[in-house]
């Protein structure tokens, strides 16, 4: 078969694999399962797709899926954060890939198309439009073992779909694993919204009063991580428990009502939209920044501001202030976007090398075995503790047993 | 009805009261679900009765169910924990006690049986003896709307019992509320250990490594604490993802094996027997401690250190001096028993308001409605949600909505 | 020579011996230091005098000197510490010790006396008397070499007399060396005083306010362990720079004024006077804790306190409560009296092992050297070194030449 | 006076303009003293040079003194720092720039030259090289009333020169302000170095083993803050006490010797070179970075790594991967320059507000007086408070007098 593809500038390419070759580095979890996995022959021919955030760690695991005798599709979940050098080094490495930076929707849904009429044996979904084009188009779902999706968000719109009966095929809820949710929201998140924070904005941390909203893994590691800076935390929450966890490790708790004119650095890690509003942002000191650190950009009420704020400029790469009406600036950093991703590099490798194999775990767990019944999965207890133990020995960590 | 009970010496009520009223100026949680409940006349001319550790915070909530308009029974789950004075002070506040320290085992079961004959309620149980007794008699049993079972032990014995289909009342697990575990195991037992330690030992622990066996919600209290007093901490653990947590959270993790010549300090909290073996022990250094925090006394082998050691001296209250036959020196605290509890004050006394307030919360819930079925019940989230948010009203503590 | 001393109760001997023992296993560094000292026959037959605080960590180091062949009279310099049976312990081991627990101020000077007739060869001292009564009665002083004084009180003193031109003797002011006050103040103070008021209270820190009065190293040792604690931690300070560090440690900074408000638990360590006034007190929260670990109980103004209050009841061990005109009640920890001694159990002996190890060197340097000039020197170079040499040799710690 | 100077660009002002706005948010405590200077009309008319990092920071510092009615003259301490689009923008608003990125030698001595002819009244030095010039040529100090140096390299080359006599000028070292070595060399460098790193290589620090070169305060920086990240960190040191304190802050303490095959990063501190040779890379774990948050770019041998590689690859920006004769491969970052400037944005802008007050400080102190003696002087008490209660005003914090 032609190796098909639709890049922006295939000359990229090299660019691209030093990119993948510097996160090879730092994957030796994900390649301790390609050995093992690559023994059984159970990729050997078999049609795989992904659907995810197109950069040097996802190139890495596509590569790895085709090393082990699949045919690879891949495209790009966001338009937004694909990598038209990534993309140039999967093509000229013999994946098709399908993916253009900035694509449109019309675009986008595509190369979705390009990609799902192969009749795959697997997909891994990022956010739930593979499956959901599965359903509409039941005769390109017709091999399907399993869809893996990595976000809640796709994981929601399973469990819709199983809801109302409709779930058409086995899908499994990838972030469910320990070795996932337990490492990438907490430390991931935690040490790379920092990374993106400083960089952005060459400010001292030490001494400043930091606003965390929500406290659940995300959020305890951005205050963890913030504490760790010699910042004051304040965190604010719904939940009572966690409301009294956050207490316990030290930090002020309030509501953001009352938090809003102590913060001098903002982040939201609720998941839930307008968590800072138009009027706690009137509240806030001269020169307070926001920023979200989770997964949607609908945390910060940014069109409110945007509309009343008297004016508004880029000052700084991903920097952008905003005068209020009452006189304060005020910055908003990566548009309000996730803060690591929009404003930094992304998780570190060596955490994404966890969930990653998670993923490829998944994709071999439902290619191993006879067809599944069409409902959704937790990620098995053998396959999460692969990668535990796994990533355990590749530090040289020895547990008692 | 009389006011029948035994206890050692009722002149010591004076001084039980004493310590009865400094506790209960820090459990105001306690105080808000008595408010709250007493409201309601549900307790009233009810018979409850207690086996727990008696000390000054139960008998607080003891005497609270008592001013609620019920008659209340007590005795010790525990003859060593039994504090004369405090059972003195129930005696002359009205309250129904038959405990007395060191009791025999048979002076044990009289006290149960003192107590269970009078047909209660409900129960809180502390390791399951009530459970066991009113199993056996069931002719005590027949009034029984609920057994609150405070321990991990206990609910296990339940668990068994509903298993078999032999479970005989309806019975609530209140380890699993979240007020309770997420917070005593890990504050609560993390603080009061090192109270214990640095009291009984008088030595500096910045510095030192400290090993820590299990990074459960009792490892990981101690570590963290451990890690706020300046020790190099080091983690031993079976569980694969706990033992990544352990080192992302900064600490070094290997096997007990590697640790036992490293450690200048070691605490057990794994809830599992033998941890420290013998061979462990040959191994450490000249002057290390071992202690456990965990609920029982079989962490550390010390029955086969007992027989092996050339010599053995209680060299400090509660520090046992054991001369090894390979000429070092090594130190047991608290006969290895919990620390905190057998050799410290127990837990801070605004923590286990927490706990017995849940304890509380679960009586309310059984006696306020219709018989429940005979089966093991989890702490309704209303219970749960109830306590967290009066500990946040106390604290002052104002979050979102 | 006649054994002569003076002693409350000889028959206390056993008891004390057994704590000399307990902390002869945490005086590594002490006993290095005795090794070389010793070969060089400086101590031989020398006449020395020691006024300290008479407990075991102090009586270990007046054996050791006694040991090298030295002829060793020891005194109280605080009859409140003195620990009878530790002086029962030095009387059966040879050292004339002249003390008794709650002396008189006629008994105090007359031990003194005692003592200081011997005109010895090098002293001691801990607050300054020794050298006060050696300028009164310079008979006396006549084969002196050398004082050690251990305190900053003493040391102004000695700095008085010097600059008055009155200085009669070499001095030398032991709480300069870096092997001292980079260690006994922060890490030693720091951690006891934790365990002094957790151990009195026990109550919960994690999730509370401690206000810590003053950021010297005292201050930063207080406030990092009460930091590990999981307290919210509010620094007070007059000093501009250390007011910065704090902030930038992550601490709240502000007036005492503002703070009174809002601490659980107050904790002066500035060596000044009236820090805590009765205005502070009215303000502050009901249930608050006051203690102090700075070396005077002035920094709180107790008299007032109990002048103004309304009652005032013993409640707990070194827990004194007070109703304030207010209607809110305020605890007073160990009287206001230096809480780690007067509430607990005094500095880590691995700790003092540090400092009692420079007094040894101090001790070494007058006596192994021609006549010093009288006047107030600061402890030499190479002593400080061998010191923390010896610390780090005896803690098996390598480092880099 | 035409407006003379020498930029690589004048159109990059714009860009220059716009990094030194960002800054000039973050500076408020130069400001504020501009304020207070700027009335006392001290600058006024005079000719004053700085010889500096030429970045936004530095140039915020010039345009305050020309505000102040000064002339100025402005030339880069260092080529390889030098912003040209910062120099275009002082340019453009009135200061005499001569400064080009990556000037040759002869350039840069050529730039000095054109600055130091005019005369000037007082200048801000950078490393010593104004100093050396106008000693060289001392008719064009006649007018000199001081000069303010920044760095510990310059002020031991005033030393030198006091030492012999040979000192023409009063000078003062500006380092030893504690408003400035407090703070920007602890939690400055502390956290940008970590910037710096995570942004280079977009790794997790958590779990990973830091080994900190030095524990000055640089060194107890780089520590604390990757304890906050979640490293084990290893400390080396030369000194006993601070490799003591190390210890007592709960780091591991070992020769260099020792940590080299244990750390996964590595960061020099000390101030000295070859802290890490090719020996100690020959024993370091495979993927291990070497980087430097010293002055200088000496304390790693660079020079005998690249003789002794096999090969040598720059793999992404500010990380050069070395392929060893042993098999392994090693990454430097910053090619071991000063990883915070080399490899990252610098010092934090409101960090630097203290310092380069401190810079203005020292000019006002100097011009406001009499001429003054030619010697070394420290930064005078009044000034560095100044600095420290405007930085404790702007920052709304209130301190106890």
């Amino acid at each position: 078969m032609e190796n098909n593809f639709l890049v922006k500038d295939i000359n990229l390419a090299p660019k691209g694999e030093q990119q993948i070759e510097w996160v090879s580095n730092w994957m030796p979890v994900l390649d301790g399962l390609y050995e093992k996995f690559n023994k059984t022959g159970v990729f050997q021919n078999k049609k795989i797709a992904l659907c995810i955030h197109l950069e040097a760690k996802t190139a890495y695991l596509a590569l790895a899926i085709k090393k082990m005798g699949a045919q690879v599709w891949v495209t790009s979940s966001n338009p937004l954060s694909t990598k038209d050098e990534v993309a140039a080094a999967l093509a000229v490495n013999g994946i098709h890939v399908f993916a253009k930076h900035a694509a449109s929707k019309t675009e986008y849904w595509s190369y979705l198309e390009s990609i799902l009429k192969n009749k795959l044996d697997a997909t891994v979904d990022d956010g739930g439009d593979i499956c959901e084009y599965l359903h509409e188009h039941p005769e390109y779902g017709i091999n399907i073992k399993g869809i893996c999706e990595e976000t809640t968000t796709g994981v929601n719109r399973l469990k819709a779909l199983e809801k109302e009966g409709n779930l058409k095929y086995p899908a499994i809820a990838v972030n469910d694993a320990k070795s996932k949710h337990l490492f990438d929201n907490r430390y991931g998140t935690g040490q790379s919204t920092w990374t993106a924070i400083t960089h952005l904005t060459n400010l001292n941390i030490a001494g400043k009063v930091v606003v965390v909203a929500g406290y659940g893994w995300v959020g305890k590691g951005v205050a963890v991580r913030a504490d760790g800076m010699g910042a004051e935390v304040i965190v604010t929450e719904v939940d009572p428990w966690k409301a009294l966890e956050a207490r316990m490790d030290g930090h002020r708790v309030m509501k953001m009502e009352d938090a809003s004119s102590l913060g001098d650095f903002f982040v939201t890690t609720t998941g839930l939209s307008d968590i800072i509003n138009y009027g706690h942002i009137l509240k806030m000191k001269n020169g307070a920044f926001l920023s979200n650190a989770g997964h949607f950009d609908f945390e910060i009420d940014i069109p409110t501001l945007k509309k009343k704020a008297k004016s508004f400029t880029v000052v700084r790469k991903e920097v952008e202030e905003y005068k209020l009406e009452n006189g304060k600036t005020i910055y908003v950093l990566a548009r309000g976007g996730i803060i690591n991703i929009a404003g930094g590099l992304g998780h570190p490798a060596d955490i994404m090398d966890m969930s990653f194999s998670v993923q490829l775990g998944c994709l071999y767990y439902f290619l191993s075995k006879e067809d599944s019944e069409a409902k959704l999965y937790s990620v098995p207890e053998e396959i999460d503790r692969l990668v535990a133990e796994e990533k355990l020995r590749v530090e040289g960590i020895q547990i008692d047993h």
